[in-house]
């Protein structure tokens, strides 16, 4: 931090807090902006009306008049603002008018003086702000200015602070980005400028949090600059919380001990059908586990034909995880004897904490096991699976298909539905875990454990909120760039409510802060819970393109058509083919199939026409990705057009050309069949929708360019 | 039409056609829009100098002066405009400016004069305009003018004329409408001044055809009034075809015969397997038609058992329908044949017409039915299926689901997507009509049958584009009132590249007037294709809601935070409880439950609870839709919330309680069952999904709303 810089603000916010106010005025956010290299238009304070007429005179052409009072926060409202004032005579009378109205809108308010500014030229109004996120703290905003775009809440944001690149990439994440680079043969703004105004307002609020809300609002940007017409600064009320927090390496430990276990005991375990104790007792040995299992029941000797211990203090050796499946009430008791033995994590399942109201009793448990250095699953979970490891520590189901999935929920329905999509679907899974109250495990652990994790391809997340959205950030970067990261953020909707200060903080609802960090951090958001299962299940089957180029070779023109419909909707690119790769594409269709993009090799083709336009597709190193669209006919049936398609593209991959192929199958049920071979064979595909493969090329897509395999960036 | 305005008009457009030009000047175009009542700013034509300073004077207030000539018509890229002139002297030095440039600008353009016109005030720029579609014809446009919306395209469209209230209802379809209610203090614009500029312009071009676009941009709106700075105008280079139309009897009339047909005649039935001739004849037989089945083929005398015949001359008594299974190349001489015979319907199976490139041939078969007034389906088709007659005249393989939708595609590939997803999923059907070339019958011929058709309740539509997107409307119009229309519309994104000589023009791409089109004629609008085959699996199954409030209640809060999000992405209210009904959910739910809505019961709850809150939402009058969210437990397995469920629903109809209720089940795979159980007991349910369950509730209540069912209107 710039010492000088920062002792200039730590001057004037002191002399804030003295006077017991929050919010800065005028004068005091310049003294602020100047420290910090914000430009502003050259101003003046004047105590009466013959400085304002020399402060005037000084600035030369027209001037901007504020009213400067700490109890005046809406200036224009008070009639506190006269804008374009020329000439000693225009500014006496601005004077008196300007305190006049003061006056009259509040007849206490403490009149300092009032504010000449230099008039802007004329140019476009933005807004630059900064907020405090109750989820990612200190994030900057950036959209344009005026009525119109408040209405239409055209705003980006990113966390706090930007460097100038980040700063430059807000200038292109609104819908009206094209008008700042100039449209109709206007002349764009000055984008270097308007960049610096947005990183430096990140850093301020960065190097003092306890600076709450920034508004420059608005910025006049030219082809020549950007200026801040207006800033005001708002303080947090109190001090801020910081959150407990564990290095990699800790994570790591006792992540590996969770996910990999030799030693599990289950405390509450039963011999008792239909209870929870016995559910996870079976499933851990039904699903094949083959470390130790240890049953932990004060009133059993045997349970499943496991030897069963009074407490968890007398199970021999050690133990890598306990799993909970008793009362709430018993559970910090059995908490201490597991942090006593030292066992790393503790599995809560029980319900009967936070949701339940009693958020007190989660509170204890959470600090036995602080002071144990116990990890925390849950409370609240049906558990979780380690495939691999053929664990299941839950009460529900065994689940075998080992694939390259983690699939993640905070809620027990939506863990529901993703063990039986799974199971319907064979999508392949490293592991499923429930996370319900987040007591202590949380996201960015998982994410942590799951980026290094080799038998892991792919992330999918389903959450609420996130209690540090700063290290879910943190752990999603380190991440995307080994492997996809879904998320389902749900609660959309439910914002809305926040009070809010600054116009900043009112344009900034939960989730369109959330949808854009989570982009910021290359984190593919799921649209809807459907949505992130069909990634989750297609995204680590399918392998990541390696350049732009889709192309869609149709048997059925009408697919055709709606594909490429999906492939805009998707911001995928049709490939323009070039001449002599069109003339290799027509020596094998009818003359009166459409060459191009799609290539339309027309209904009713033998399958040798399918095979040699999709071995062309792979050839050509120029195309980087294929969209199948198959017409079922007699001539070619479906699961020989399956077969042929898996055929080649396992040729293909042999050979080391390995690109995304996903396929829509329109015809009867047996389409479903042939989708299934295609899936377990490396072709994304899928029946009676052109919809769906696409998105999933789409996201893998979106995954490629945040990952760098792709020009462009997030 | 009122025969001034009309004579008025006239005179203009003579002037201008024999001059060989298509663009009015500004003069002109004040001189049209005088006719019309289109409020313009007072404005006088200057020849010279000194007129110029007259007519400012006379104006008064500060005037902006613009060049005439009919060879310039970018008049400020030209330098030909100069706002806010005020004054003798200023007047003179602008018009020599003005003229100045013009020469500069194109030295052998001719210049008429200045036009002095009055200084609008300030207020908000609109768009008002009006341009020729190729499919929709006279459209009129209007959105917010300015750059920036310009750049967000925030811009809505609607058939020529349009009544007041239509007018009305423009200003509120733009995302930006708030602005023009009045934000942030500012007062709103004269809403009734501003649609009637909209009216008249679409009365305009409704009652001129030759004219092809119109532009008022900007139109100044203030909350006094609304008044075009400029006016623009462009006629058509040519005359402007009209098709040819059938009236409602003829259509029905012919539809009668083809969808409830007493004999069928197969041309080149065929009794070789693989055959298409064959296949046409075993469907028919196989599908288990009741008619007459009589095959034509000169080279046969039994085809599967049935007397052939040489010609279709040949066959006895009365024909309804000719399925055509020979080659294009043959199909005229028996086209011929047909028409002879007084056949209504030819279904054209082949294809190698138009989709080949041979558009004189289908040009050729359409002469012949047209002399004979024979009706085509298709060319190039797989058939259609009228399931209630147990009629499959195609070569694909019978369906014999009956049920409620009525599906067409424009594209076989897709139709076979139809019929697989139908049969996968038991979907109820009344008919799956191909349509392909659409050489002449069309959608809004099958519209016109499906509104009257009593086994129809509800009709989905495929299509590309619209031979006669008038006629459709109207069809749809006359649809919407008794049963729902969905349709996907194909191509979304092949426009673009119409050439424009307007700013409405360049506004006006293929889909924005499909788009607000399609919606203004109450069609709901699949986004894609599974969506349009979901919507007509499941709205003849949801009966319609007769109000607005949706409760949710779920046994997992998870899903109850996603079908939350998800009724708000569609548009629905979720209702605010009142303290009686809370107070009554409430006494059947845990304490720690959450009452409100969504109503969480909470997992782990018995089939009781279900029961008695799903009793509640269905009895309490105030409750007009229900969401359920099933969360799969040991003590309420699937199939009991299931039976449950359904018998709950089934008693309150019996007592004529009729609410639409969905449902998302979230769990192991038996939840498949138990929604297939539900679906067909009427309660639309879907597993491992929270938005397909609301977004088909979504598009029941578009559609109640555009049938006038609820109050709001569409």
């Amino acid at each position: 931090m710039d010492e000088n810089r920062a002792a200039r603000v730590r001057a004037v916010l002191d002399a804030v807090r003295a006077e017991g106010r929050t919010t800065l005025t005028a004068p005091e956010g310049k003294e602020v902006a100047d420290a910090y290299g914000i430009a502003v238009p050259g101003e003046e304070l004047a105590r009466d009306v013959e400085e304002a007429v020399a402060h005037a005179a000084r600035f030369g052409g027209p001037v901007v008049m504020k009213i400067v009072s700490p109890d005046i926060l809406h200036k224009t409202e008070a009639g506190g603002v006269v804008v374009g004032v020329e000439g000693a005579a225009a500014v006496r009378e601005a004077f008196h008018t300007i305190v006049g109205n003061a006056r009259a809108y509040d007849e206490h308010a403490r009149v300092t003086g009032v504010q000449i500014q230099e008039l802007l030229p004329e140019g476009q109004e933005v807004i630059v702000g900064a907020v405090t996120d109750p989820t990612f703290g200190k994030v900057v905003a950036f959209g344009l200015g005026g009525v119109l775009v408040e209405v239409l809440k055209d705003v980006t944001f990113r966390l706090a602070p930007v460097d100038a690149d980040e700063a430059l990439s807000m200038l292109d994440s609104i819908r009206a980005a094209p008008v700042l680079r100039g449209v109709r043969g206007r002349a764009g703004v000055d984008r270097w400028a308007l960049a610096e105004q947005i990183r430096r307002v990140s850093l301020l609020v960065a190097e003092f949090p306890e600076i709450a809300e920034v508004d420059l609002n608005p910025v006049i940007a030219t082809p020549e600059g950007a200026h801040a017409a207006d800033v005001r600064i708002i303080l947090a009320d109190g001090p801020v919380k910081e959150r407990r927090r564990y290095a990699r390496e800790e994570i790591l430990a006792s992540m590996r001990r969770l996910m990999k276990p030799r030693s599990v005991a289950v405390i509450g375990a039963s011999g008792e059908p239909g209870k929870i104790g016995n559910s996870v007792m079976r499933n851990l040995v039904d699903g094949g586990f083959a470390g130790d299992i240890h049953p932990v029941n004060p009133k059993a000797d045997d349970i499943l034909g496991r030897k069963a211990y009074r407490s968890v203090g007398d199970v021999p050796g050690e133990v890598d995880v306990a799993v909970f499946a008793i009362p709430a009430r018993f559970v910090g008791a059995a908490l201490e004897e597991v942090g006593r033995k030292g066992i790393p994590n503790a599995v809560l399942i029980p319900s009967g904490f936070a949701e339940t109201g009693e958020h007190a009793l989660q509170a204890e448990i959470v600090e036995i096991a602080e002071r144990h250095g116990v990890r925390l699953l849950g409370p609240n979970i049906y558990g979780y699976y380690s495939t691999w490891q053929d664990l299941c520590a839950t009460f529900c189901t065994p689940y075998d298909v080992k694939g390259g999935v983690a699939l993640t929920s905070q809620s027990g329905g939506i863990g529901m539905a993703i063990l039986g999509f799974a199971r319907s679907t064979r999508t392949g899974v490293s592991a499923i875990v429930g996370l319900g109250n987040k007591s202590d495990l949380d996201e960015d652990d998982l994410l942590t454990w799951f980026a290094q994790d080799p038998h892991t391809e792919c992330v999918a997340m389903h959450l609420e909120d996130l209690k540090d959205g700063r290290a879910f950030v943190e752990a999603a970067r380190a991440t995307v760039p080994k492997k996809p990261v879904v998320v389902l953020k749900a609660g959309r909707t439910a914002a809305g409510a926040r009070a809010a200060g600054s116009h900043t903080g009112a344009l900034a609802g939960d989730d369109a802060v959330y949808d854009d960090i989570l982009r910021q951090a290359g984190v593919i958001r799921a649209p809807g819970l459907h949505d992130m299962l069909e990634y989750a299940r297609a995204l680590p089957v399918l392998p990541a393109p390696c350049g732009d180029n889709v192309v869609i070779i149709t048997g059925a023109g009408g697919s055709g058509v709606l594909l490429s419909d999906a492939v805009t909707d998707n911001g995928l690119s049709l490939m323009e083919i070039p001449p002599d790769l069109d003339e290799a594409f027509r020596s094998f269709i009818p003359p009166f199939g459409a060459a191009g993009n799609p290539v339309d090799i027309t209904g009713g083709e033998p399958p040798s026409t399918y095979e040699a336009t999709i071995r062309l597709g792979l050839e050509d190193p120029r195309v980087h990705a294929l969209v199948l669209g198959y017409w079922h006919t007699i001539v070619t049936p479906p699961m020989v057009f399956a077969e042929l398609t898996a055929r080649v593209v396992a040729e293909f991959r042999e050979r080391g050309v390995v690109k995304p192929v996903v396929a829509s199958l329109a015809g009867d049920v047996e389409v479903e069949e042939a989708c299934q071979y295609l899936f377990e064979r490396g072709v994304v595909a899928y029946p009676y929708t052109t919809e769906r493969p696409v998105a999933v090329l789409g996201a893998k897509y979106r995954w490629a360019r945040a990952a760098g395999l792709l020009g462009g960036g997030s």
